[in-house]
């Protein structure tokens, strides 16, 4: 049905149209196995994308590249299903799905297959990616030691302002005292999240990590769970979160709180690392030399105590709460996306 | 939120809980990839799994292995997403995980992943399952060749008349006039398919097969499906298709043609072979030795002529209509299941 080009790629043997896709794992390599899906009213809304649906297409298989450049690895093969009800433009579709076929251009994924399926409402794209990395060299969550700097990418907050102003639009309220420029960044954010591979690349590269993963749930809540998976603790530092500027703003304008949306708002897809101290300048001249204006911030240490705390600018500790983007519930009558999304959530996940 | 037990298996270094699994392919492999998902009202409705809900959970990685069995492979890891409105029971939710990794488990398949999704409504199940197969070894649909004699494992019919019974107990018509046990076949073999993958195993060990496919799209679909990737055409002939005996008598008392629902009733997931007819002996040796009690039937034959015809009983030809399962509308007032899932389908098919 979707006749979107599908390039064919390294390693492929045998690609779309056959009862499975055949291809070639890469001698003295592990694969990585992910699969996240993106579905209207509770990820996303459609009237967000409906002049850009290839906007939609392109966060369906960015989230999950998140996870495999948290992993330290590269993105290889895709195979998506694509469920639709009958009121869903087959245009959107195709459009959405011409979006996801570009990214997956940029970084080399080849497109192996898919479904698309009829549901009875709603839209929804699930993507299940594969990627590789060296044998045994997979970036785990449960690497990290005790007085390991931990170590994020880009800023925060910003992704969480954008569905702040996009739910705001939908409720037809007033409109917020924010520049358009500022909008647009915020916005663009929430629709479609960064690709970090370069930076997971420059990281992994100095073999320095002793873990890795990406921030998809929310800041505090993946400190969280590198502690947890690591027998450590942590402090986090209020004075040195890379809190988004542009969030700052929105927030201020919204009479929200900017370190609440860096700390908890999720959908930032950047990433996070424990490093030994020792390392902490061979990895940022590392990031630098490898990705011109990328950042890499410091925002605390992991602790051999158990606890996770949140160290404010005043020097008052307090526990860091345990709550990702499923904590902030939209506004609105119906609840809106992400409302009790609670429910969401890996396997055997807390 | 699952808590099904999630066994682990050969070649899983990291399962369930970091960003990705990660898994060691096995030297000498080829990887198989396919998704197939299982959504409410289109390919079920909930109610038929009310009091059985494991079968749901089974069915879907079935209709997955099928594919892998399709291309004479192994299935070996499984990533899972169950996507499921609020109305849906949790209970209902983890013991169709539970039927899940019970089929996996029981064909070496371990679950390293998954996504559990909160929809606004309905519930879907989707399935990512990664095989393998030796290099350069995975039978494909292109293969066939003129003169190669079509063979198909099983019987015919028999899900299809299972359906049939399903939405007449559902629109609350009069019962049909069929036995307990035939009814029970017929409905059993609907809600969870049989695994072909010893009988696929048989075949593919003996190097005979040009071609290997399965069979969930309609027996009559499947061989133009052949035709078309290997160039050829095929003479099926009425009378040596192997229609279920019990959907003959569904067929009978339900006022319905038993050849229509084999040829293009769908969903029986059997496979189809392309063999020469000097190693059909030696094919028909090798199941019989490997599956007791297995089945194996010549249907007919490829052709130079690129038609796809079928031969009836009285030495009558016409053409096969290319027309699997979701030309059968389901009766009743909103269609049901199925009822225009034309829309469904691989990318780039027909």
């Amino acid at each position: 049905m979707l006749t979107a080009p599908v390039r064919g790629g390294a390693g492929v043997r045998v690609g779309i149209g056959d009862d499975a896709a055949v291809v070639v794992p890469r001698p003295g390599r592990d694969l990585l196995l992910t699969c996240d899906m993106v579905a209207e009213g509770i990820h996303f809304r459609r009237a967000w994308y409906e002049h850009q649906p290839e906007r939609l297409g392109r966060k369906a298989l960015a989230v999950n590249i998140s996870d495999v450049a948290g992993m330290g690895g590269e993105p290889r093969f895709a195979v998506i299903t694509l469920a639709a009800a009958p009121q869903v433009p087959v245009e959107f579709l195709r459009r959405a799905y011409c979006g996801l076929a570009d990214l997956a251009h940029e970084w080399g994924v080849s497109i192996v297959g898919g479904d698309t399926v009829r549901l009875e409402s709603g839209l929804l794209l699930d993507v299940f990616l594969v990627g590789d990395v060296a044998c045994g060299g997979a970036l785990l969550r449960s690497g990290a030691r005790p007085d390991d700097l931990i170590v994020v990418t880009g800023e925060f907050g910003l992704s969480r302002a954008g569905l702040d102003l996009l739910d705001l639009k939908e409720q037809a309220g007033p409109p917020a005292a924010v520049t358009a420029e500022d909008r647009a960044a915020a916005v663009s954010r929430q629709l479609e999240p960064p690709v970090r591979l370069r930076e997971a690349a420059a990281l992994a590269g100095t073999s320095c990590l002793h873990a890795l993963s990406d921030t998809s749930d929310g800041l505090a809540n993946q400190v969280h769970l590198i502690c947890e998976a690591s027998g450590v603790g942590a402090v986090v530092r209020e004075d040195q979160i890379p809190v988004s500027p542009v969030a700052g703003r929105v927030a201020l304008a919204r009479g929200a709180d900017a370190l609440s949306w860096a700390l908890f708002g999720g959908e930032d897809y950047e990433l996070i690392a424990a490093v030994a101290p020792a390392d902490w300048d061979r990895v940022q001249a590392a990031m630098t030399a490898a990705v011109a204006g990328s950042r890499l911030t410091v925002v605390g240490r992991f602790t051999p105590e158990r606890d996770v705390v949140l160290e404010r600018a005043t020097g008052a500790r307090e526990q860091l709460a345990f709550a990702g983007w499923d904590h902030f519930r939209v506004s609105g009558t119906d609840g809106g996306p992400r409302a009790e999304a609670a429910r969401d959530g890996e396997y055997g996940g807390s």
